[in-house]
């Protein structure tokens, strides 16, 4: 595969609606150039049904795979834990240095790497090493320092309004 | 058409990326619903060719318009720049209040607000009395305060880091 510049490491963070969105859009967008993308979703259950009948007109050029647990991850057993988290992130390490991609999208990555589910600087030299030309996008919540400063474009989706506030229940094709 | 549920105002401002991005990941996932967007862009020129592209495998699903002018929008005519404002807010409002849409993503509208070639409070009005159930969805930077006080979500997509700073060039499917 031919690089003629330099991929780029983007964060999406921030606790405000549309990281995820943004992460999605930003795949479709390199589908649209006939550019191929893996992403990869680290929070089982994030995704709803909307988003993943959307990705499946892409599944020409986008990888969609569900590597995570549920929004908790914490089983009652810590064990089983750390090996789904280091399960995910091998897969994740190979869909990086594969070469097959123009972009590879952790989504909630941010989550495995709070909680020390995957060592950070692990995941630090990986992107680093990545080939020249892939775009890594990782979303979630609160991004560690190291991370933003490792990055090139960096997001905060903060959050000024959001509907729950003025008690308003979850809206089909909105949440989910 | 049915509502069971209220539909939404929702704004994505700031200088950071990710807000038409965001929009359009989102009228994709309403597609996976089956729901039907219209995405009415107000500056000509800011949607590039990756993203014309993958709305085009959701043509069933996604009215894309532009009905904007370039990103100065002044030509040396002012009346005719008004001309064309008014026209473009006028398929909006027809969108909007046609009752054939579960979504319309005004895409860049804040733009056209501020520089006051629409007036915002007939657009506080259309908002206000637009369809039940149908989510109008706002991106632009420096939202006006009046709307974010009617929107019931809005996130503000901070620049944290651009990669410009870094004397990084404009990339291929990330940036067009």
């Amino acid at each position: 595969m031919e690089h003629k510049t330099k991929g780029l490491l983007i964060v999406f963070t921030g606790h405000g609606k549309g990281k995820t969105t943004a992460a999605l859009g930003m795949s479709m967008r390199a589908a649209g150039h006939g550019m191929k993308s893996a992403f990869l979703q680290f929070i089982k259950g994030s995704w709803k049904y909307g988003e993943m009948e959307a990705v499946k007109r892409f599944s020409d050029l986008i990888d969609f795979q569900v590597l995570g647990r549920g929004f908790t991850w914490k089983s009652n057993d810590p064990e089983a834990d750390k090996e789904a988290a280091r399960s995910a992130w091998g897969k994740a390490k190979t869909a990086i240095t594969s070469g097959k991609y123009h972009m590879v999208v952790l989504d909630e990555f941010t989550y495995v790497l709070n909680y020390s589910m995957v060592d950070l600087n692990d995941a630090l030299d990986t992107f680093k090493h990545r080939p020249p030309g892939l775009h890594v996008v990782i979303t979630g919540r609160d991004a560690p320092k190291e991370l933003i400063d490792m990055a090139d474009l960096v997001t905060e989706m903060k959050v000024i309004k959001h509907p729950y506030i003025k008690g308003i229940k979850a809206q089909r094709g909105i949440e989910f």
